[in-house]
């Protein structure tokens, strides 16, 4: 064993060899390592840096590689475990491939490939999960809904409207996404150790080989920042939070009978027969916290370090992946409960109506809001969670109304047909709705250039 | 007092309203507050959704408000300080104002007005930085450095290189700024509390009064997301954990004597008389920690909370803010910083050329890479800190060169003109150095164009 | 000005000055930096160390000194600003005083002054809150309330059972806070910069004059270590949290007309004229995630600095005061609301009982718990919110059930008379609150121990 | 299978099950869950709760299960499949041992039991590593040893003085753990799911079956906190975040030739031939920042969530559990690197004694300290990196000193001798190493009664 360490240091201790070594972690990307490995040594032999029959070899050698004979060996990490492989396939020729690389470039571009690998499954499930919402959205236009604020009911609104504001956010995320997209597909190899190579490697070249989109261009930046890693943590951070708001909702529509939770996505009590526990949506609640956790750890690893490959970096990695693969599940899993809930009929509370009301009136009777607001309040303070006849009945009386305009205001169908963009207005919503099918066909299309050929 | 809570919930306690009061973090968006209730103010108008004569008496009002005035007063927030200011002011009219508007959109708007003017800023303290960074480079292309790796020194290279390694990596946090300022810049206005109002308000016009670029549909997304405040706090933090590395190399280039830093960087010892203690680098890179942490304290208070507005919403504002604040007055440290530190010519140490003379030798002496690697290691192992005459006498026994190859191999000038792009071969970094002063105008260029009309 | 920096290293400019001085924060702080001050003054003329006419005259200066005056100064930090002070007041023997101490040490001390005095606040404040939660279960013995598991409504409880949960969980916090004021109040003094000093300072003597309980040995980790900040920033945050959990429970039970929250901690809408917003529960929430992030903030700061004192240490500040001060706060706002909330007695739900019948029916009828568990479960399963009549029927149909066992089993309170301590069995709870009550006294003997002197 | 949900649910979907189900994370706990089942069939069986029969085939099968087969069923939990392997091994009269628990107690307790393992074994460690850094220490007490602040050398000192540092901090740590590690070790059995049980569980006795040494006495607290986890993981972060800092000094004292590293504990690089990484070291430094996101996924995952068990608690298992193991590793390689590393004797460097020699001057020639300071600092500016003998010339100037007292003041030695405890002093160091000695042993002492029985 030992590739790199005998011929300096001789051998270490099996527990430093297992505290320090990455092979567990590294399981995630040994694909993405063969592939870097496999272009690497292509690209020596084509510009003739090594004799290209020992180059063969190696591809060869590599074309054959198992996942599970590099995991086994006791190795730092893939890289050493992929040399070893070699020497024992190839024989001493194993060697050539060892220049003009290190696996400072090596790692830092298998994490670029694995990111975008994940990215781009990411965007595709968020761009399912904007469709899966903007369906349901159309079928629930009319769906008398509760808007909340602070927990408590506020305003009258339609499911609909609800579910295109998730929809909405998600196409803020899908943007940025595609955007932190191209800052990731490109490219450290060539870099090195740290300050590049005596090899005369074509940076661009090999870069377009495992189709980067571009070059990371200098080898100190190249192999020592993992800010890329950063931002993608962050965006996903970001998401999660979002969806556990939206998960806390679900939780919450759930407990006030506004939804009926797939029977699939809940759990039961091992002690209580009754309970009907919407497990996904406390998962994916959960998920929001340690999301954070994860991006902290991530932060924190590399906070104060000195420039240049630090082991430190290593340990990002632990972070880094669940946050990937986590995410892209949970964004999976909401879409299928997305699909699968249905929304009820709010059953009609007074208080929703009571703010579109106050606006009629300052606006039809031509008296200050703040007044009318203070009139109403000034009510409501002696009433007790009172019914929509005895909020119509005060409303008459305060203002003088007559009573055709206490039917006409009454209606929340009619109050919803505000003009204002982005309201519940059904009309505006089928609006809506048609303009974002547009926007993820779009989406869908920068997704396919950015990603074409890979 | 208590404009808003007396009708309807009575007074309340001294104690409870400084518990609950954010007028001490308000102050630092007061400005924004007037300019998105004048632009309220004066869309109400144009619509003739209020009485002219009432509007015109809030503007002039509006005028003459100052700072102090508003943040003296015992409100819940700025807006209701503004709200019993123009009470006093103007009489009862002050309440037609009310209408079509809420805190919750009105607040939304201030910060992201707020971003808007801080991300500005802060794009162009990192333009800054990057032409002195750029500046610097130019004048130190033959400054012979060591390049690190794990805080050993690892190969050479020139001063030039490492502060273009900065560069580079700032510039790819300008084009994500840009790409962010545009979602930020988007107006929340019309959104009302929640679910938009009955008065016609035309959301992109009055959007655009406050150059604004779009607007947030969603009324629910617009008034209870803060999203983009997660994301914009997630660059910034990425960034300073960043300049926490940066400034961790220049303590410790500068307790290895390989700078010469500022003596306005310095301070004291209170007991010490001989201490220079770089405390500014000691600071930015303390600030990577603290950011870190006011990332998580946003992420967290809104993590699980449900949709709509949540008062939770506003203890965001307090880590956010500073930031702000603190991450542009960090960068613009740092830019001082490097306009006056001095790099000085690496004493040579041997060690720094092993890796490019190892490489010289594979390729010229046609001996596989790893072979030469542990070859050269093995020697290595039984000396101890070697000068370059006793590495240069090792390699010609060992690999058997004679005079001229050993002197022609060992001039680290010459090792450093690699073809490689990105490394520190003066020629590549001069063309470097070219190309990325045209990046910078380009993005100046861009965010001029985000920012018209501002 | 900059008293210490002129000889070695000459002015700074304004702009560095601002961003490396700590005044701002220091603000919190000077009547201990004060206290500290005086102590060493004191202990340096009792070991004869300085003339005593000179420290005489500095001890009289530091009985007048204003806080303003100090803060006003363009002062590095708080020592600087009172060196400057003293300078001008008692001229050049102020300078006396320097001997034997550094801003390293007095920092320290300082620092676990200010805890120390928090912290017994905060316990104060706790051991009130006890006293009221157990108040106010005294008097709800018998309120049958729900238990929630997964926001579903799981088990008949009584308001007593929940209040006394926080008791206790408060209870545990208690123990831990006075384990930790020990630990926190050790005198760093003598220390000096970082080994000590020549002077003959009695450290212990010099710590019992300000009523520390022992010292800090070490001077390296007097100085530079900042672990009792993170060990009392770690429990305020994890009780925070634990708090932020309480608050979401008192804002869904609000929504829920579980309880009748004190209007003093409720906000109006600034739009909605009916809204009535819990808005200090929803402050106590936040106030867990903005904890969480002060902490790691504090965390991060330090994370990967080097031994000894770096002025990274003072940006711990900013995090750790309001870490201390909004706990303080918020532990007192939360306990006004105990004292007024109001629990209301369920509307009976059948289910809340299902499982106490399903134990007493296996333990009766002789049938394994997981075989009426099904059997209920899959009657449950072809039920939609069964009232209680419907349960009781569907289980005597299903047991072969008579009437009078049906009666028996089915009354909530004779449910709660389980054996099982810490159970809603109001018997259990009587004697759960008695023991309470003097564990309270208990608590409060040894915080006064603690501080005794003080 | 799904044991439980099928009477109330029916079937759910294998991504969904993947989804929620714990089964990995469970392996850490699995001899945990059985100990708990068996004491809770005991128990049952004691008090004749069940029929003794039925408890005994339970108990014998118990005996036999094997960890891969419960991890291999394709459960919920690790509880769920215990359950479905007892069904198939005892039949319907598994059915029995259901009564009078839930996962909600039982998972609470494993967590405890898990827990206080670690705790015991964290314990030993440190006590461990403290031994031999005072082993070290006292091999060091003359080897003269730079202190450093900001990462520039301050006062001499000895390595014996900074390996005390070490372990006094640890001793701090050791005695915080015992005292958690008894707030930790009270058990949550006999809570069920939240209210307790109607079964007659006699909890202290239930408790003191598995070494318990109390009950967590509210049923509800019982199984819905976490906060135990929250504050072990708080104090085992703050620990790691202690060792990261340490690690930096290694690696710093490493690059600076302070310390001869032990080469087991260094890596190379897969390029450079000459390289040696400290790699342990980084290692223990990324654990700091790793272990602060660990910590704030468990806080922040349970931040503002509903009181009561919720399914979010389990996902801080995976956060809680990497935290014990890996700090406990952590510990253990540095306390190998410490038992084999050399200190080495300072290279003598002229400031590293001037403080003391300006402290002894200002005492003996009556010169008030901050006059001596400045007289020393203005020199001190005039000079670059002066070596010893420049500055005593400077010294012997300025004070006009003779030739005997320059030689009598420049003797680090000598200079070390202070009084003051704490200080490098090396009749200070012995005295504390002797009572350190005596506390390692008081703490095993207090371990050994606290973990009796188990």
């Amino acid at each position: 064993m030992s590739l790199y360490r005998k011929a300096l240091l001789g051998d270490t201790e099996k527990k430093i060899l297992e505290f320090t070594s990455s092979i567990d972690i590294d399981r995630h990307f040994v694909e993405e390592a063969v592939d870097v490995m496999r272009a690497h040594v292509e690209h020596l032999i084509s510009i003739n840096a090594i004799p290209e029959e020992a180059g063969r070899k190696v591809l060869v050698a590599l074309e054959s590689v198992s996942k599970e004979d590099l995991l086994s060996r006791k190795a730092e990490d893939i890289f050493e475990a992929m040399e070893e492989y070699l020497k024992e396939r190839v024989g001493e020729d194993f060697g050539w491939i060892s220049i003009g690389r290190s696996r400072n470039d090596h790692v830092a571009a298998v994490l670029r490939l694995l990111t975008r690998k994940y990215i781009t499954r990411i965007i595709e499930e968020i761009l399912n999960l904007r469709a899966t919402l903007l369906h349901a959205a159309s079928e629930n236009l009319y769906t008398l809904f509760p808007s909340f604020t602070h927990m408590q009911p506020a305003q009258i609104s339609t499911a609909a409207h609800y579910l295109t504001y998730i929809e909405e956010e998600l196409s803020f995320y899908t943007r940025l996404l595609l955007d932190v997209l191209e800052l990731v597909n490109r490219s450290p190899l060539g870099a090195a150790a740290v300050t590049s190579t005596l090899v005369d490697i074509d940076r661009e070249e090999l870069a377009s080989s495992l189709h980067f989109s571009g070059v990371v261009k200098n080898s100190l930046l190249a192999t020592g920042s993992r800010d890329f890693i950063h931002i993608v943590s962050s965006i996903l951070t970001s998401l999660s939070v979002f969806l556990s708001r939206v998960a806390e909702d679900m939780i919450f529509f759930s407990f006030s009978s506004l939804i009926d939770a797939p029977r699939e996505h809940m759990a039961t009590s091992s002690l209580m027969p009754h309970k009907k526990n919407l497990v996904t949506m406390e998962l994916v609640r959960a998920w929001g916290g340690k999301a954070i956790g994860l991006l902290t750890s991530i932060l924190a690893v590399e906070k104060g370090i000195p420039s240049g490959y630090n082991l430190d970096l290593q340990e990002m990695n632990s972070s880094f992946i669940p946050l990937l693969v986590r995410t892209a599940d949970t964004i999976s899993i909401f879409e299928d409960f997305i699909s699968k809930v249905r929304f009820r009929q709010v059953k009609f509370t007074g208080t929703l109506i009571l703010t579109d009301i106050a606006e009629l009136l300052s606006l039809e009777l031509k008296i200050p809001y703040r007044e009318v607001y203070v009139r109403i309040a000034r009510g409501m303070s002696k009433m007790n969670d009172p019914s929509l006849d005895e909020i119509l009945s005060f409303l008459k009386e305060e203002f003088n109304l007559d009573e055709k305009v206490i039917r006409a205001i009454s209606n929340p169908i009619k109050l919803l047909k505000r003009k204002s963009d982005g309201s519940p207005n059904p009309d505006a919503m089928r609006k809506y709705i048609e303009g974002a099918k547009n926007k993820i066909n779009e989406d869908l299309g920068l997704l396919k250039r950015a990603t074409s050929g890979i």
